[in-house]
Order: structure tokens, then sequence, then C-alpha cells
């Protein structure tokens, strides 16, 4: 056998059930993400719950759902004029919307597309990564104005995602980071009470309980969670829905390590850092434990520190399944699935298309 | 445009020829590694210089390789008595070899397998990756023995990894890194003076002059180099024969920051600290600076930190080229490469099995 990715539907199914009643009960609309899963199939289990607007993160994943029958869906990163032509086409197919930040954007894209497009204004919640600063409302007015002036574009709200949510190593700290955010969005509905606000990062979706201003919710990662999740304080271990399985290939007495086939082109570079100590991943089930984790990994080479019990249980010629640190990057490294259920190969994008 | 990685096939030759050379000049056998480029096509570039032997790092890359004419191959990872079926098959094929760390494995390995195969004992150089301590003479000697009991396998030699040498940051430091195991390797080639040793980080073989005890060379990434091998002192930038051309589709006067199409999915999560400040990229050509680098990624988005008088030339809608932290991982994820002499597709293994 070599790495496998396995996935556990039925939990797919619960994480998001609980995250669409919450979205119900809070009246918010529910505009799920599928950046992590990035399959059609797994698209379909969303339908269940009377999913009909999707989020993407480029628009190639935008035509691949588009294809697979998504008629209503936001390319959550901003505009790339270098692409015109594929907006364009997805828009005279289906309710296209994506995200802009500068007039200068909004005008480029003006001047070559012919279809209409919903454009959120994106909002930097202090993340420092994309959007407008939150709190500078003349020039969210200015890119307003620019979009409205357009005879192809309309206003779809605004866009923010407070990804320094990832700094959180519990519920309490989620809550007390994302709080300031939540007040500033407070004046922008109260400024521009018309106009919808999505939000997305899987930490605060996940505990948040009073939704305050927003409109709509679009996280992705929850579909699936991981290891880094469980760390941030989002979800328990039992809601992650896939693990790498990996053979074990030698033991190393004098260390309490184990070398796995498993490594960077697996796992992802991603490592979360616990009490000062690197881990690219945690063995699941029996080998869960505080003492045991992935501690390195080259591009095939993984090597697990474990406990002194768990490395006398650990034999060669078995297999050790492990959570990912990052499911989103391990789904797009391994390209495909394998359900738990009955071992059938369910589809990622990046095993067809890149 | 999407993101997407270009190759100079020039600069690979170049660097093959170098490395080709520097192998004949000292008597060695020139084994590449293929983990890097992963592809059939630059493949071929290698028989240019005489090279039959061939190194790669799982047995999928194994049946690869074998399907596109090698016929000596070396798995560079210690054998998973999981798959012993793949191994037995290609060996039926093929002059196959592999690594072996333990006697448990050979003799789990020899109850299934059929074929004739050389196995190379793996020292580990103190970098506690793989391999049989390179001082433990009785463990290399009872591993050696039980090798020679087989009737299928005979032994290839000593395969030895010295990945810490890519702690280095000038020449001088490789050369210190890489000397206390040189003289180990010595007291391995006077205790078994008929087996090859056979010797593979990039690094190392990229400035050493006197390969002392060594017979046999496998490095990889020498292929393509990357700003991380720059940063360690294996080649100049001018070497590095892949980078990523991704579009650029904000600026952020605030920050001197600049956003691009191009994340982790792209790039992977590798990255190298420079006077302690990240960089996962960095921009080649005329952005070439000491203050402008790739500062931080997410799936999708790379955030560019530019110098003031970079900041002002890029403009949105236009591209910029990148080059990788780390081109295996790069390579491996981009699935395949664009040629800068014809724009041709080259076809690498992870965009057709994984």
């Amino acid at each position: 056998m070599f790495p496998t990715l396995y996935i556990d539907t039925d939990i797919v199914s619960q994480n998001i059930k609980k995250m669409a009643d919450k979205c119900r009960r809070n009246g918010l609309e529910f505009r799920p993400h599928f950046k992590t899963h990035q399959s059609a199939e797994i698209g379909e289990l969303f339908r269940d719950f009377g999913i009909r607007g999707i989020t993407v993160s480029s628009p190639k994943m935008a035509q691949y759902f588009a294809n697979h029958g998504w008629k209503d869906i936001t390319i959550a990163f901003p505009a790339n004029v270098l692409s015109n032509s594929v907006y364009d086409d997805l828009a005279s197919k289906i309710t296209l919307k994506t995200l802009v930040i500068s007039e200068e954007v909004v005008r480029l894209l003006d001047q070559e597309v012919s279809n209409s497009m919903g454009l959120y204004i994106e909002l930097d919640p202090d993340y420092g990564r994309s959007g407008i600063p939150i709190n500078d409302l003349p020039a969210i007015r200015s890119v307003l104005e620019t979009i409205e002036k357009s005879e192809h574009f309309y206003p779809a709200g605004f866009y923010c995602h407070a990804g320094y949510t990832y700094k959180a190593r519990s519920e309490n700290d989620i809550l007390e980071l994302i709080t300031p955010t939540i007040k500033k969005l407070e004046v922008i509905k109260s400024t521009f009470p018309d106009l919808p606000i999505c939000f997305g990062d899987t930490p605060s979706c996940s505990v948040l309980s009073d939704f305050g201003p927003l409109d709509q919710l679009s996280p992705g990662n929850f579909v699936f969670y991981d290891w880094m999740q469980v760390q941030i304080g989002s979800c328990s271990p039992n809601e992650i829905a896939v693990y790498m399985e990996c053979p074990v290939i030698e033991k190393f007495e004098s260390r309490n390590e184990v070398l796995i086939h498993g490594g960077a082109v697996h796992f992802s570079k991603e490592f979360i850092e616990i009490n000062g100590v690197k881990s690219f991943g945690e063995p699941r089930l029996k080998y869960l434990s505080e003492e045991t984790y992935l501690k390195n990994i080259s591009q095939e080479h993984g090597i697990i520190k474990c406990s002194p019990n768990v490395f006398e249980e650990i034999s060669v010629g078995e297999s050790i399944q492990i959570f990912p640190i990052h499911s989103c990057l391990t789904a797009d490294l391994m390209q495909k699935y394998k359900s738990t259920e009955d071992g059938r190969v369910i589809e990622h994008l990046s095993g067809i298309n890149k």
C-alpha cells in the first residue's frame, strides 16, 4: 500500500448539517466554500441541506462546479484582470460574483466583460492579506460608486475573511479575537444597511452563536476540519472527516521514532507548534497521544516521534492513520479520496485539472 | 493567465553537464535522482551525458521511469514491505535496487519476492531521518550478512543522505558540515572496501571537489536548483532552471505589498528564514532585491513585500516571475511545466498518476 487519503462521508454530512442548522437558526444564508473538498461528489452532499449558492477560490474551481450544476457561485478571490474572459464566460452561464478591492480593477474588468456580475467589496479586518482596510469608509464608498456606475456590475455586498483567528488556541481565544471585527462590521452594516455581509473563517463560524451584523456565512474547512482546527478550538478530533493512512517502514529504537511513507508531497509542509514543538500531523485512534506526533517530513519521508507505549505497539509492515494539519492542502496534494464506507475513489479537482 | 511553472531546459542541461563532468573527473558513477523533475521528457536530457542508472524516491516513480525505458533504477527510500509485489514486478523487468536498514525488513522482503534485487544499506550520518547510525559497525555487519544469506538479494553498497547540509548558509558552511561525514564514510570504505558508497545531497555534491571514499553521486535538486539552494550556498540565481509566473492582482500602498495569485497549492508552504524573516519565494530578474520577497501565502493568495522602488514598478494586470523556495515541491504541486523555449507543456508524474 501507498499513502492514501481516506474520507468518512458520514462525518462530512454531520459537519455540513451542524453548520447548515446554525445558519438557519440565525437567519444567515449559507454559502459554503468548496475550496477544501474541491469535489463534485462531496459537493452533492450539500444539496441535501438546501444549499444553492457556493463559494470557491479560483476561476478554475468556479468552472468545475459550474460544469457540475452549481448556478450561483462566488469566486472569493479578488478579480484577476488577466483572466477577464474566464469571468465573462462564467457570467454568461451562471450567477457569478467575485471580489474587488480597488476602483482600478473595477474599471479594468468593466472594459472587457459583457455579462452581468455581482461584486463583493473585500474588507480587510486588520489581517493584512487582502481587502480595503475595514475602517476606511471613504475608500469603500469610492469603490461602491464605481461599481454602481458600471452597466455590468451590481454590488453583491461585503466579503470579510478574518484569517487571524487561526492564531487562537481555545474557543475563548477565537471569541476574543473575532469580537473587535464583529463590532467593526456593525459600523459597516449601519453605514450600508442594504448590502449583505459575507464572512468566512472556520474558527469563528464554528464557535460564534451570535452573528450580529452578518448575513452570509462561507466557511470551507469545517467540512473536513483537521488537527490544526482541533488545536485552534474549532472542533473535536471526532469531527475530523479525513485522515491519511501511511505504511510503517522502519522503527528506530534508540530514538523512539518511526519512519513512515508519507511526506511533504502527501501532507504538505504545514505544521502547528504545540508548546514550542512542531507537528506535521497527529496519529489518530489508539495512537492519539500528546507525546506522539509527526515530527518531521521531507519529500516522501515522515518521522513519527512516539511515546514509549505507542512505539512498542507499532510494527513494521502495518499502516498508521494520521490526521493532517491542514486538510485543504493535504486533499489538494493527494488529488483524490478513498471512501471509508466502501473504498470507492472520490474525485478531487486537482486530480483532473489543476 | 493563471499561476504557471516555467522551465528553461538550457539551464537544466547546463546543470546536468556540470554535475556529469564533475563525476567523470572524479571517477564517480553519476546516478541522478529524478524525484525533483519527475518527468520523462526531462529525464531524456540526461541520456546525452551517458547516464544509464537513475535514482527515484518511490515505487510509483520507479514504475513510471521503467515504463520510459530506464533499466537500472534505485528506489532511494527504505523498502516498503506492504508493497512487496510492486518491487518484485519491477525487479522482473529492470535492474532494481532499494534501501534497507534492518534485518527484519530484509527477511520480510525475502519471503515474498522471487526476482533478484540489489539492496543498499542506508547509513544515517547523524541526520536523524533514516538509516543505521553510521558508526554502528556491528548493526551494519548483521544486515549485510542477512542480505548475503538471501537467494534473492545482493549487496548494492551503502546509501547515505546528509540532509543536514540544508542548514548551511555559505559554501564554507556546507564544507564544514559535510567533512565529519566524509571522514566517517572513510571508515566504512576501509571496513567494506568492495562495496560502493552512494551519496546524494545537492549542497555537498555542488560544492565538494574531493569526494574521498565516495563511488556514486545521486543528487536530485541540482537539476533545477531553487532559492533555498542559493541561500544554502549551492548555486547562483542564474543556475535556477524553474520559476513561477503569477498574476499581480492588487497593490496595497499603505504597506508596500502586492497580492498575487500564487499560494500554498502552487509554491508549497516551504519557506526559508533570512535574517529572521520568512520568505516563501523570491521575485527574479529586475525584482530581485533583498527587500522584496514572498512574505506570506495561504491556499491561493501570495503577499509580496516590496522595496519602495519595486512597489512603484509593479502594476496590476502584469505578471511577476518568482523563484520557488523548494523546486521539488513546487513542481509536484504544479503537475506540469511550460517550456520557456516554445511554450510547450512538459509532463510531471504528479499530473498523470499520484
